[in-house]
């Protein structure tokens, strides 16, 4: 199993806090040892760092903490494998291009049936369900639109739909984003929080920090945070429920969908 | 106009000695200050950094010169921008994935006609006329061959071809990797050389640095280094002819194609 982090944010946001909590769940909080990686939109492209090593103790991670980069979205995992060896090709999140610009993606799960389902112009490079659900889940996407779509929540709803026909399969708990949305989708266990005025004070459980929001952020600033588990011990994150998909964007829920089982 | 760097070895390598030199030409000892990217591949996946700012000032390419990376083939590029704004979906290298592995790719030079050719499957992101050209290659290989061609040299041949194509548009000096071979054609300039026993003394032009291959090699090391301009003032760089395709695996030069004018 793994850990996911997704930021999706109305203003540049960096996400050091949430990151430096999730990646102590990289081998020393958590189990999660076999790899990480974080990705950062700037516009319709994406920038990803990529480790297959424990990011608690990585050089990189800490440089990542430690040089922040802001961004409005921004999609994150720390690995514990279950299928597939641990290498940079089998390492989240998976990227791609599709309709000129990134999506980024990682997965929390087994996905023990997708390897049934015919692949088109999308190949896996690893060896992971994850990335090969990935590859499909784009291919479904491209089938039925030929561009990025007009109407968004028609987008939406493909995403809920195919993540639901995937979802059969196995445990599919992903994040996606599209340059411009956060979505996510809960089979078993996803949180996710808000963070806008008046904001206040939230300590990290995984890590001995705090931060005062207020003092980093203006009223209008809105910030949605996803995660596999709570990240913080004095907020009030919403549970999800299984067969769920939350679409984020500037920083607010804009749908909950239903996407199967 | 911008600088290429690429190498391909035998044996997993570090890039920082001659990334050292290519970094202080990005905005110190030369003017290409508008972005900067760096890719190693590890099997088939590539990871990259990149950033749209200097490389001088980085201190993330001072993080990757003081944490070293070995790959055994790695592609950079510093960007002095001439088409396209500074941001990072215009910054180089580019990478898709094309059966089943990375595909990785800088270009030095201006293509002012190359958007006149159709493109299929792979769309640009950026604004660049250089990332135009990389999806119409990557589309007339995938139009060639249905998935990595069984005999290298058919794929040789391709890249040389396509390479002379797109050459009818302009200036295209370009490297390009696949996870095995480093493909590097030359238009106006490009220069190599290959490193192996009897190692000796280099000294970077741009920095003050010097290496004596010799304490950090085996005997049967081979790295094949490529740039735009030589990087060390001691050693005896191959200067690349104009539609001159040089396709380097294991360290060695393996073939030298025609590739257009």
């Amino acid at each position: 199993m793994c850990e996911l982090l997704g930021m999706e944010c109305n203003v540049p946001t960096d996400i050091v806090f949430s990151f430096s909590g999730l990646r102590q769940r990289g081998g020393r909080t958590g189990p999660h040892a076999d790899g990480w990686g974080l990705a950062f939109y700037d516009g319709p492209a994406a920038r990803v760092f990529l480790e297959p090593t424990a990011a608690a103790e990585s050089p990189l991670a800490r440089f990542l903490s430690e040089n922040p980069i802001k961004t409005m979205l921004a999609v994150g995992h720390v690995r514990r494998r279950t299928r597939g060896p641990t290498c940079l090709s089998n390492t989240h999140p998976f990227v791609r291009e599709l309709w000129g610009r990134h999506f980024v993606y990682a997965h929390n799960g087994t996905l023990r049936k997708v390897r049934r389902r015919p692949l088109g112009r999308f190949a896996p490079i690893g060896t992971t369900d994850s990335e090969y659900a990935f590859c499909y889940l784009l291919e479904s996407l491209r089938a039925r639109f030929q561009d990025y779509p007009r109407k968004v929540s028609d987008l939406w709803r493909a995403v809920a739909e195919i993540g639901a026909e995937i979802g059969a399969d196995g445990s599919f708990n992903f994040l996606l984003g599209d340059g411009r949305h956060l979505f996510a989708r809960c089979a078993t266990r996803l949180h996710y929080i808000i963070r806008k005025t008046p904001f206040g004070l939230a300590r990290l459980k995984d890590d001995d920090v705090q931060v005062d929001f207020s003092t980093v952020t203006t009223p209008r600033d809105r910030v949605a945070i996803v995660a596999t588990l709570p990240l913080t011990v004095d907020e009030a994150w919403v549970q999800g429920q299984p067969g769920e998909l939350w679409v984020f964007d500037g920083g607010a829920l804009r749908a909950t969908l239903p996407s199967g089982r």
